[in-house]
Order: C-alpha cells, then sequence, then structure tokens
C-alpha cells in the first residue's frame, strides 16, 4: 500500500522526510475530522431525542419520522447541489456562484479527488470536508422540524427540507464560509451561531408563524402546557447534542491544531455549563419551579451562543456568553408565548435568540481586535433577512398550493395514528 | 517513558527521526483503530435498542438481556478461542488452521505481544487488533437473536452464540480475512457484508424456520403486526447503528489512510440515505403509509449493502447500492411473511438479503478490475452454505436436547415476568 | 496559519524536523485526549440513564434534574476552585496546597497557558488536561446522586455536590495524581477505583446511612422490591458507561501510546465482560433468576475493578479481577439491604466495594514489582476515611440546617409533582 510503503523502507536516505512529515500530519488532522463528522452526525440523533422527548406521545412517530428523514435528504441534497453552491470558489461580489467542475468530479470522476495535504492546507481530505460539511448542513433544517412539530403536513415539510438545505443554506453559508461578500466585509462566524443556528431559526420563525399555533395551545389568554411523551428521551437528546458540539465546533478548527482545538472545547463546555445555570436560575425567578426543561434548553442556548466565537473568546467571557444566551432562552420563550408563537421545543428561543445573541457577543469579546460589533450586526441582518425571507416564501407557496397544516381531526388524534398507522410507544402487559 | 523520550531530546542528530516517524503515523494509525472499535462496541448498543423497540413490551428485559449477554459472551469467547482460529497464518488449503502460539502470547506472555509498527504494516497494535476484530465477532449473534425473540429459550440462545461465535464465525472468518481459501481465489468483501452479516443472517434464517413463528403472528393466512413497546427505542438503536458504522467501515480500513477512509465514510453515508430513501419509497408504494420501520430497516440494508465494497465502490453506484438495498428490504420482508417466517426485527431481510445484494455489488461497481461478479456469487454461496448448515445443526441438536422454544404460556404472559421477575417499563403514578 | 506553515513549506532545509516531529505527536496525542474527554462526558448521560432507569417513574424528572445539573457545577466549580487544589505543584508533605498563578492564569491570562509540546511531555495541552479532569471531577458526585435518588432534597444535593467536587475530589486526588504525599508513598490507582470510584462511593454511603432508608423499602424484616422506570434506559445506561470508559481508562495513560492504551482498552473490555458475568452466575446462584440488573451493575463492577491497575495487569488476570468484582457486587447488595441500608442503583456496590477491590489487585496482580498490596491497603484506608469523613459532616451540617430530605408526602407522591411540575413520561392517546 502506497500509504505505508515510504515509512517502512524507515530508510532515511530514501525518503523524502519533510513530505512525509506533511502526510502524517494530515493523516492526524483527518482523523479529528472524520470524528467531528461522527458526532455532527450524532447531533441528528440528538435533535429526534428532544424534539420526540418534548412532543406529546400521539405525535411521537410523525416526529421521528421527520428526524430519521431530515438527515438523509440533507445528505444526498448536499451530495447533488448544495456543496458546490457553498464552496465555488468565488469571484466579486459573492453572492452567488456554482462549482459546475466540482460537481462533476464528485459524480463522475471520483477519483481525481485530490486527497492529499495540498488540499485545505493538509486539514482534512475532499472526502472528508463533503461529509463534514454535509452533516452540518442536515443541521439547519431539523432545527425548523422541532419548532412546527405536532401539526405540520409531513409532505410539505419534506418539499421545504430539500429546498432550504439543498439551496437557501449553502447560499447564505458561502457568503462568511465559501469566502464570499459577508467574509470580505470582516464578518466573523467561526462554527455558525449565525450560518447555521439562525438560519435555521430564522426557518423556524417563519414556520410557526405560517402553520400557526397547535389547537388548544393558547386558551383565553392563557398558555395550555402540553406535556411532553418523555422527559429522560428529551434529557439523552440534549446530553448527544452537547457531546456532538465537540464535533461541531472543535471541528470548525478545520484540522486538529492542539492548541487551538482544545481552547475551542474548553470554551464550548464552560458556556454549556454556564447555560444551563442561566436557564435554572431564570425559570427558577420566573416560574419559582425546578425546570429541568429551562436547564436543558439553556445548556443548548450556552452551546449556540458560544459557537460563533468560540475560538476568539476567553473562558471568562465564555462563561459570561453561556450564562446570558441561558437567560435570554427563558425571556425569549416567554415573550414568543405571548405573541401565540408556538415552538414546540424553544427551537427559536434556543437557535435564533441565542444565535444572534452569541454572533453578536463575538464583537464585544474577541480576542481579535478585529471583528467589530457593527461588522457583526450587519452579518446578523443580511443573513437574517435573507434567511426568514426564503423561509416565508417557501412556506406561502406550499400553504397555497399542496397545503402545510394537517386537518383538524388530525392534530386532535394525533398524526401517528393517520399517517404512520402505528404508536409511538406500546407498553401494556395484558393480551 | 520510552515513547517519549527520543522526541523531547529534540536533538535531530540523536534520534532517527524516519524510525520516529513511522512510530509516530502508528499512533496515528492506532487512535484511528481504537476509536473505530468503540464505534462498533457501541453497535451492541445500537442493535439492544433495534430489538428492544420493536418487540412487545412483555420481553424487554428478555430481549435486553440477551443484547447485553451478547457483546459479554461474544468478547470472552473470541479472546478464547475465536481469534487464533481467524487470523491463524494459514498454510495451504486454507480451510481451517489454529494458532496456538498466539493464544498462549495473550494468555501466558502478553508482554511479548507485538506492539511496534512491524505489527499489521504500522496500522494498529495486536491489541488493538484483537479487541476491534472481538467487536466484530460479536455482531454476527446478535443478528440471530433479534430475529428469533419473543419465543426463544434464553438458555439455548447463549449456547448458539458460544457455538457460533467462537467457532463458526472465526473460521467462516478466516477464509477470507485470515488469509485463508477464499482470499486466495480473488473473493473480495471488504467490511463484511457477507463474512459479518450474512453469516448473521443465515444464522437467524436458521434459527427462525427451528424455532417458528410466535403465536398469534400468522392467523388465517394473514400476518398480524405485532406492535413495539418503543418506536424511540428503535430510532435511538439504528442511529446509533449508522454511527457505529464509521466505525465498522472506516475502521475496516486497517490504517487512518485519510484518502481511503475518507472516501469510505462518504459511501457509506451516501448508501445509508439511499437505503432508508429506497425503504421510504417502496414502503409508501406497497402499503401506502408513511412507514418509519421501513425506512430506518432501509438505512441498515443501505449500509450492509455498501459494507463489501465501501473502498472500491464510488459515490454514484454507492447511492445506487443503498437504494437497491432499500427497496430489497421491503421486499424481502414481504417474501418472508408469506412463507410465515417470522422475523421480529427483519434481521434477515437487513443483514443476509443485502448481505448477499452487498456481495454481489461488488462484482458489478467495482473500481478494481480483478474483482469478478462469478467469483463474489461463488463466496457468497460457500459461505452460505456453511454458515446456514453450522447454524441450524446447532439450533437442531439444541432443539432435540434442551429445546429452543418456551412454553405457550410462557410466551402469552411474556417472557420478562417468568424468567426475570421483573417489567421493561413500571410508569406508574399512583401508589 | 502557524500550525501549518512550516510543513507546507516542505522544504526539509528551511525547518527543524525533529521539532516538528515532537509537534506532530502532540497534535495526535491530543486528539486521543480530546475523545477521551468526550467519551468521560458521555458517562454522564450514562448516569443519567441508570439512575432513571433504575427508579420510580414518580421520581424520574427529580433525578434527570440531579444528572443535568451535576456535571454543570462539576465542571464550573473545578474551573473555580478544584482544578488548582488538584495539581498544585506540591512541595513537601504534599496534602494540601493551591495553585493561585494557575489559577489566575486561567480566569485572567489565558493566552500564557502552555498548549506546547513542553507541556505535560507532549500528552497533551493545558485546555485538554483541564477539560478531561473537569469531566473526571463531576463523576464523583453523580456516584452519590444515584444511591440517594428518590428522597432527598435536590438543594442539599447541589450544596453538596458543590463541596463534594469543588473541594474533596481534588484535595484526595492531589494526593496521587497531583504528586503529593500517596504518590511518594508509592501508592498506585491508574485510573481512580479510589481516586475517583470509591471517593465517590464513600459519599454515598453517608448520604444513605444520613438520608436512612425510602419509606416502605425495608417492612417486617423484608426488602421491598421499587421497579424501576424504565430497563431500557438502564441498559443505554451501562452501555454509554462501557463505552465512556474507553476514554476513562484510556485517556488514563495521558497520551496515544500505541501500545499501553490498547493494552489499557483490552484490559478494561476483559473485566467489563467478565464482570457482567460474575454479576451473572452470581445472582443466578443467590436469587435462582436470569437478574439483568445484576448483569448490568457487573459489568459496571467489572470496570471499577480494573480501573487501578488497567495498565498493569495482564489479560488474564483482568479476566479474575473483573469477575471477582462482578460476584463482590451482588454479595455487597445483598449484605447493604440486610443494613437497611438503602442504595438506590447499586452504588455503594459498584463503586465502593469494587473500587477497594480493585485498588487492591493491583498489589496483587500488578507486573509491576514496585506496587505492594500494602501500599494499597494504606492508600484506600487514608483516601476511605478522609473521604467518608467529609461527607458525612457536609450532609450532617446540611441535615441539620436547610434539612436533606423530603417531606413524607412529597416522597409519597413522588418528587416530580412537587418540585418539578411535570412528569417524566406522558404516554396517553386520549384527549
Amino acid at each position: 500500500m502506497d500509504y505505508f510503503a515510504p515509512l517502512l523502507a524507515q530508510d532515511a536516505a530514501a525518503i523524502d522526510l519533510s513530505a512525509e512529515l506533511t502526510q502524517n500530519l494530515l493523516t492526524t488532522n483527518n482523523v479529528w475530522m472524520m470524528l467531528s463528522t461522527a458526532l455532527v452526525f450524532i447531533m441528528h440523533l440528538g435533535f429526534a431525542g428532544v424534539e420526540a422527548g418534548f412532543g406529546q406521545a400521539k405525535n411521537t412517530v410523525n416526529i421521528l419520522f421527520k428526524n430519521t428523514i431530515t438527515p438523509i435528504i440533507g445528505i444526498l441534497s448536499y451530495a447533488v447541489v448544495g456543496f458546490y453552491l457553498m464552496y465555488p470558489g468565488f469571484e466579486v461580489p459573492g453572492w452567488f456562484a456554482f462549482d459546475a467542475s466540482g460537481w462533476s468530479l464528485f459524480w463522475f470522476a471520483p477519483e481525481t479527488a485530490d486527497i492529499t495535504a495540498g488540499y485545505a492546507d493538509g486539514g482534512y481530505t475532499y472526502w472528508t470536508d463533503f461529509l463534514f460539511q454535509a452533516m452540518f448542513a442536515a443541521t439547519a433544517a431539523t432545527i425548523v422540524s422541532g419548532a412546527i412539530a405536532e401539526r405540520v403536513k409531513l409532505g410539505a415539510y419534506l418539499v421545504f427540507t430539500l429546498f432550504y438545505v439543498g439551496l437557501v443554506y449553502p447560499i447564505i453559508g458561502s457568503w462568511k464560509w465559501g469566502g464570499g461578500a459577508l467574509d470580505d466585509m470582516g464578518f466573523y462566524d467561526f462554527a455558525g451561531s449565525t450560518l447555521v443556528h439562525s438560519v435555521g431559526g430564522w426557518g423556524a420563525l417563519a414556520g410557526v408563524i405560517l402553520v400557526g399555533p397547535r389547537i388548544g395551545k393558547y386558551v383565553n389568554g392563557k398558555t395550555v402546557e402540553k406535556p411532553g411523551s418523555s422527559v429522560p428521551l428529551a434529557v439523552i437528546g440534549v446530553f448527544l447534542l452537547w457531546l456532538g458540539w465537540f464535533g461541531f465546533n472543535g471541528g470548525s478548527v478545520l484540522s486538529a491544531d492542539p492548541g487551538l482545538v482544545s481552547f475551542v472545547l474548553v470554551a464550548t463546555c464552560l458556556a454549556a455549563c454556564a447555560g444551563g445555570l442561566g436557564g435554572f436560575l431564570a425559570a427558577y425567578f420566573a416560574f419559582k419551579r425546578l425546570d429541568l426543561g429551562m436547564v436543558l434548553n439553556g445548556v443548548l442556548a450556552g452551546l449556540v451562543s458560544i459557537t460563533a466565537g468560540a475560538d476568539v473568546i476567553n473562558p471568562g467571557p465564555a462563561v459570561l456568553v453561556g450564562f446570558v444566551g441561558g437567560i435570554l432562552v427563558v425571556i425569549s420563550a416567554v415573550l414568543l408565548d405571548r405573541a401565540k408563537l408556538d415552538d414546540v421545543v424553544g427551537a427559536v428561543s434556543v437557535h435564533l435568540t441565542c444565535g444572534v445573541w452569541g454572533t453578536l457577543a463575538v464583537g464585544i469579546f474577541s480576542t481579535n481586535p478585529d471583528h467589530s460589533f457593527f461588522t457583526q450586526l450587519i452579518g446578523v441582518a443580511i443573513c437574517g433577512a435573507t434567511a426568514f425571507a426564503a423561509a416565508f416564501i417557501i412556506f406561502f407557496v406550499l400553504k397555497n398550493t399542496m397545503g402545510i397544516r394537517v386537518s383538524e381531526e388530525h392534530e386532535r388524534n394525533g398524526l401517528d395514528s393517520h399517517e404512520h398507522g402505528i404508536r409511538g410507544y406500546t407498553i401494556v402487559y395484558d393480551e
């Protein structure tokens, strides 16, 4: 095998040591990036757990169906179109391009893909690049699915996902990560507080507005709690998301650079903890109870908040950024309910509110003097306006064609019995 | 510590740079292989989730008992006998041998185990080799357990596992991976569509035939659905299996070769997605419903299908291989029910049908011109005949000695109350 | 980027190859250590699964609240105080010190943290060091939480956790891992059978004594079983703990040294299997049933038992150490019940009994002739006396101030409805 041959020769004279060293480092970097990819992948199970756990038992199968099919559609559509929209190798002005030669390489000449240390500065191979980014892409749609669960038509959601992951997410992403216009402007978003989380959050907000609240959620000005099917399932989900964030943020270094990656992981975990604490305390003062849901969403809030600046925010400020995120998620949830915007799992509060906060926090706390609050604000506004408008248009068109909401009967009985023919839980002991 | 001393000297003149480089690469390769081992390990939880989720609540503890004890017996029996049967260092003709010196090294002279870059071309150490292969071995029996759940006697299953994992699996495996007769012949099975999955699947088929269908499964020519206890648990299981496949296929490169491993992961994930899509569409056309079970089994079908050729099948064909696998799993499940072969989780359809398909697909789509459809067919036939015959004989002997099926009363009441004395779920709120 | 620049030059003459090689090895080591950190992190979900699965459904949310907030408090308090108590850079006699300069570096001058191969012999960076150790720290409190679940006041538990993780655990840990007095004495505890598990176990024992048994647990001299809410959840927990142990023990090598880490993983997995087998057989002889709970606790017992000597105990003795652990856990559970010490999940039996056994086993089976049974015994006694006394004092003070036990009414109704206002499971299908 080529990979080993020169080394096994063990003949210093016969090999180019420097070239081997470079190849060796690529191997190490690539191991980290592949495992980060695996960690981001398992976030899809995390989302499934959170959404099925917080959703009602009568809709469990429907929710899980959405969460299983989302990475499937997401990864395939990213392979078919998204990848080449997101990293097109921009010319100015950097708002839209498609890498046709990349597309034909992937599908028709994969043997020519660059898997050497010449690709991506030796940080990873072409194939790892694709797979890591594909795992990211699918998360944007998943965020939407949680918000509009329990009453959205599954077919409509799938069509939305196809367009949102296949087109909207990669185009917005290209503006920064593809080296486009926002990147030129100096906008900074390390791992996607804006490009992933708030893009997903804006889609969720558009969906929540157009789909409308669940029947019986807001009655006579009061918010009615709809108990989730399984709190353990939601806890499993949140812990898996936290675990996945080791790869989401850690992998966003795009190499295994030991100092930088480990710094990022410390900032990420401190913010997660502080977010959980913030959610706990805010909910305790607001609701006078030990609100596990708000601790869990607080952890996620802390994680989303630190995502934009995990590589440029020191431990002290990281704790602060996460803690504020945990408080904001509680305030946001209360305000959304006042506005009768029914978000089943708090996705808008976690991903949009804290995504915006985290991106702005870079402008406040970054150790890099090139980062500015104003530029961050511009980036948030441009991405937000685009994502919200795109999601609104897609949902609006779907609403007026195939429809986006199930019938009242289906919603009352639960989606599982009508669309799937099975129940989420069948725990009976007598025949 | 020896491991660091030469490097920390930081004295180029004093150390053999080339040797250090080789050692360094071994370290990286070994990290990947150890983490692949951990990923394959977690597949045992994945199988537990799928089987307990799809099985009825009255048998949950029994199913989980089987799935917990299977890796325990599997790893121990692989340490006691399997490892030395599977990699015996063959002489011709390569059908059976036992590495007695390896056995005594493991148990009585472990300090002599080769942990240098001289072992396995520097891909991993002796210990990693053992553990990675041991995790693989135990999966073969687990596949059987899902098919014959809810009516098999636990003691009989444990004895079967002991023989199947300890003897049958490693002997068949030795024919290809141990460098035996099938390897000489040019048969190719990258990560085990045949050697692991169809070997497990043939065992499952033999078990299903000899144990017979569950009471009340086939009534007046109709198939009666037996609702599983927890769909979320099955979803957790499938996602963990998908995650585990990063190590199952990725680790089967037997090094961290960056180009090859990442290529394998892309093929693996594309096939998984395409399989899920295939299962979804096939079930929609066949049953007119959004069948989550078939999406889940479709994902597994795609994974099993690509396993034989994940390193030699390009992205386009990988999608096709997975998609066909997803369709085949639905067709296979329907045909098995027509034949009144009652397979609780669809293990025969997923692992046998798609294991065969995936192995043959190498003969169609491989980029390596040495691979031939005919040779693949021969390999499938030889392994299949051996595995089925061996499993049939073991189950047959057990049936006529200790018995392999619980009493009708136990089966009706559920195995948990009789054999284990506890229930899988106790969700009551009143004392 | 600095990290790549010298290599990409590919100019052997221009770079110091030896220095680059060292940096490269640091990168690999650090990848392993970061992933070990992630694996130890997921053990917190494992504990949550075990405890919520074995606890009654009426207390599920309360248990999960404890298990979610524990790593949050644990990591934050370790960042605030624990880290600098545990690795203070001792002068003799090595019983107590605080690294004030480390503290101010972490919070006020993080840019000066040593992330080069000069730190920790190139095994990992400063940041990885902190995070890996922080994940460890939080486990000690989690062990306590399982034992005293279902009747402890949540507020009291949180205060206990703050002191136990923030002060007691790191001070005891410093005696060995921080290079303190026990280290000087020759005491050996590779990954924490004593320093983590028995410290947690002694805390659990003190808690169990002072909190008292649950109402209705011991009636007329008989032990009443309280069925856990979800056996699948407990199984998920145990498998995740086993997975996490790949990082707990494997990461305790403090580098990716290929021979040593893989040796450790083999010993760890063999002991886990043997423990499961020991628990299975012991429970079968004692209770005449197939006791899944004892298989699961047997696996954990095997893992705890091998933790002190996983790097110095060969495969054969490793199997023995684990097997004995699996038997001891059953005996211990029976004896505790006879003494009316009510431990919901068997935490004292798993972590204390087997933690002590595993530490002593090093004195019997270690391949390192410097290890002695007597020194191990001294270490166990010193750590045990300190941990038990400290935990007893904390709980005693809390008992006589804020109280440590909920009211009888709360306990009977379940803690969830009173303290949290939601239920763990809401599986209803009719509105």
